[in-house]
């Protein structure tokens, strides 16, 4: 077996994430060595604001700004991307795969978006892509999914996997506050971006769970697949009655498979405070996956952050090194063996809560339990509270039995269209 | 790369987690082979209980009591050790590395014990030893540790890992019912075992946490360097005061490193109630990882069954199958890079529980703060209540703060010796 002086690395992207993995491999640097049977040398890292060079407190001759410097130096066995995004980085990491570098990168939007042409691309050129940091920050996942739990078949996946979302929820949960307060205090704390869309929309949530899903599913689910709502409509009502009721409001991301069709989908939903996810607080990220054999199993911990994703990418590269060492061909990608139906989002079948602003007047609820009586969409529970004298309205609240979500869309927009309703204030799945 | 026609596995032990891989692998052929790239075949199937033939539903010429059959059998690649125990077990796992078979197993007690020995003599002959369901059952742990979070210095382990303990501890706090009658409830159930004692005293545990602190901190634990103490002692005035202080009893295994000494225990701990640990129910289990990089990370699912640890062991099955048939040797085992130091228990430094009744009369509080004082034991709070009128006895709750275990256990003696107490209810350890 070949067994090699040093291997080298080159890192793209020296902000935030890039800094700390330069400073992981550079501190561990004889620990690492020992794990994997020969030194790492961490030898060019690009950024192309060259003002980063300081703040990443690189050695001068290790810094460029010039990508060719790094995908085109025959030294460098594997590329880290960390840049984000899906322009460059995409150019990137199809350039290093071409030239025979394996990747490993944190990128949920290039890998959601690419990964399967990426796989094949890895494929032919012998190397290969790692992308554990991709989902659940520094939580092993990608790898579990992969390689542990490969014996089952998975029936199902709810995950929380924004930390910014579910840091906002916690607090709104906690405080009664609003959603806007919560995002601005989130913002100035640095737990939400200035351009908080990504986060609070769910965009970044359905990067993850395309990646989770086809991994899970061993089919190709491609993020425009995926339903998605944000949190920005939650309001502190919407928190008061989910714990009277006894449930914790979370952004989730559900996957499961019925009858060979999958369904994805991102948005708010009532959870039962008894189950695990329930209690997945702050800036936590918890993936709950469900097999036929295993049953549910829970991954749980910090889902961002330059040191748990540093986790998630030294381990990446220390894995790819041992086998470079070792002389060893990287292990085949799992291939998408089926392509799967996606069900639509108005072919689900859940439960709702629902909750309405209508005029404090006789009849009301009798108007509105006809309409969900006509489309099929029976009645769990029923609460009538806050009758706002001044303003002559009353508020209620409905939870129902599972629905078919586009019976409960016609019914949704014929009550609104009643004289008597004001407003509908919140649509939400519920999750059992 | 060398294709193969066919991989060939020997099972061992026919029980129910035998029976319980056999159906999975049977069952699921056609999935199996297309990940692994060529049909996995259960050639031999082995009980010295020849009854087992029938309760297993295998083909007559599957089945063997002789265990050369199966182990000399040039054919076999993968031999799957659930026989359990370490007389036949041990034995049988040698004689297969020896004639180089890979060897996947679910006995944590061989592993625990002989877990360095055995992976010396696979690198010797070249093949593998897996053993994900040694802990945890269904859930991922060991493969995470040995792969996903090997970049982290893992500084700390708190673990549920045996089913049948947190299911009496759960019911024992929800019921208020005491220990026997919870145990012979579980024992009805299917939960515990007729002889429990290695389940209750956490014998089963320490098996478990020796085979964790092991790979997380690159050292030989062996069982005997484990601190253990059952949950037989518990009694439903624990549970009580336990939720009124805001806090869940669990029977923790509980590895750390400080100062390159590692101390390693087992034994039942107050859990503040706010902790995930603490909301972990039932069967259930969960092992919490604290790395220097990921913080900390949970492991959550079912620790036990044919079902769960079918997943873990046919998962190893399918990845050493992979390897077997593209041709590439075993990846080296990771080695025990240092003697740690193990800290005896009396130098841990922790905070305590400590419940004891005495005569219902003045001055008793004041003589046994006195002791803990002179022992520089700080109180935290004092609980004194529920006196007994008839029995002119009282009860006293006091937590500590911090203190030495051997300044604890003096103190307690010295208590313990007072005329005016009665007798000392329970001490347990705090783990915040």
């Amino acid at each position: 077996m070949s067994k090699r002086e040093r291997i080298s690395i080159g890192l793209m992207g020296l902000g935030v994430i890039g800094s700390g993995v330069a400073r992981a491999l550079l501190e561990r640097v004889d620990a690492i060595a020992q794990q994997v049977g020969c030194p790492l040398i961490l030898k060019r890292a690009l950024d192309c604001d060259i003002s980063k060079k300081e703040s990443a407190e690189l050695p001068d001759q290790m810094f460029t700004s010039d990508p060719n410097q790094l995908l085109h130096d025959p030294e460098i066995d594997i590329v880290i991307e960390v840049i984000g995004g899906d322009t460059h980085a995409l150019a990137y990491i199809k350039e290093a795969l071409s030239t025979g570098k394996h990747v490993v990168t944190a990128n949920k939007e290039v890998i959601a978006k690419h990964g399967p042409e990426l796989r094949s691309l890895a494929a032919e050129n012998r190397v290969d892509i790692r992308h554990e940091a991709s989902v659940g920050g520094g939580i092993p996942i990608i790898n579990p999914l992969k390689q542990d739990l490969l014996a089952n078949k998975i029936s199902a996946i709810h995950a929380i996997i924004n930390g910014t979302t579910n840091y906002i929820v916690t607090r709104m949960a906690a405080e009664n506050i609003d959603f806007i307060t919560v995002l601005k205090q989130a913002q100035e704390l640095g737990y939400a971006e200035a351009n908080p869309a990504n986060d609070v929309e769910g965009v970044d949530a359905v990067y993850k769970l395309a990646i989770l899903a086809t991994l899970a599913f061993r089919t190709e689910i491609h993020p425009e697949d995926i339903y998605r709502e944000g949190i920005s409509r939650l309001t502190s009502q919407d928190f008061r009655h989910a714990k009277e009721l006894g449930y914790a409001i979370k952004l989730l991301a559900i996957a499961k498979e019925e009858n060979h069709s999958v369904q994805v989908r991102v948005h708010p939903a009532f959870v039962p405070e008894g189950l695990l996810l329930a209690k997945v607080d702050g800036v936590f990220n918890a993936i709950e996956i469900e097999g036929d054999l295993t049953g549910k199993v829970v991954f749980y911990g910090r889902g961002a952050g330059p040191l748990p994703t540093s986790s998630a990418i030294v381990a990446d590269v220390i894995q790819l090194a041992q086998s470079i060492n070792l002389g060893l061909p990287p292990k085949p990608q799992p291939q998408p063996s089926q392509i799967k139906k996606i069900t639509s989002i108005s072919h689900i079948v859940t439960r709702y809560y629902m909750r309405l602003t209508t005029t404090d007047s006789p009849g009301v609820l009798a108007q509105i339990a006809k309409i969900l009586g006509d489309h099929s969409i029976s009645i769990a529970s029923v609460i009538q509270k806050e009758a706002d004298a001044q303003a002559q309205t009353a508020e209620i609240v409905i939870m129902t039995h599972p629905a078919q979500e586009s019976a409960m869309q016609k019914a949704l927009r014929e009550t609104e269209a009643l004289p008597v309703v004001k407003e509908i204030g919140n649509l939400i799945r519920v999750e059992d």
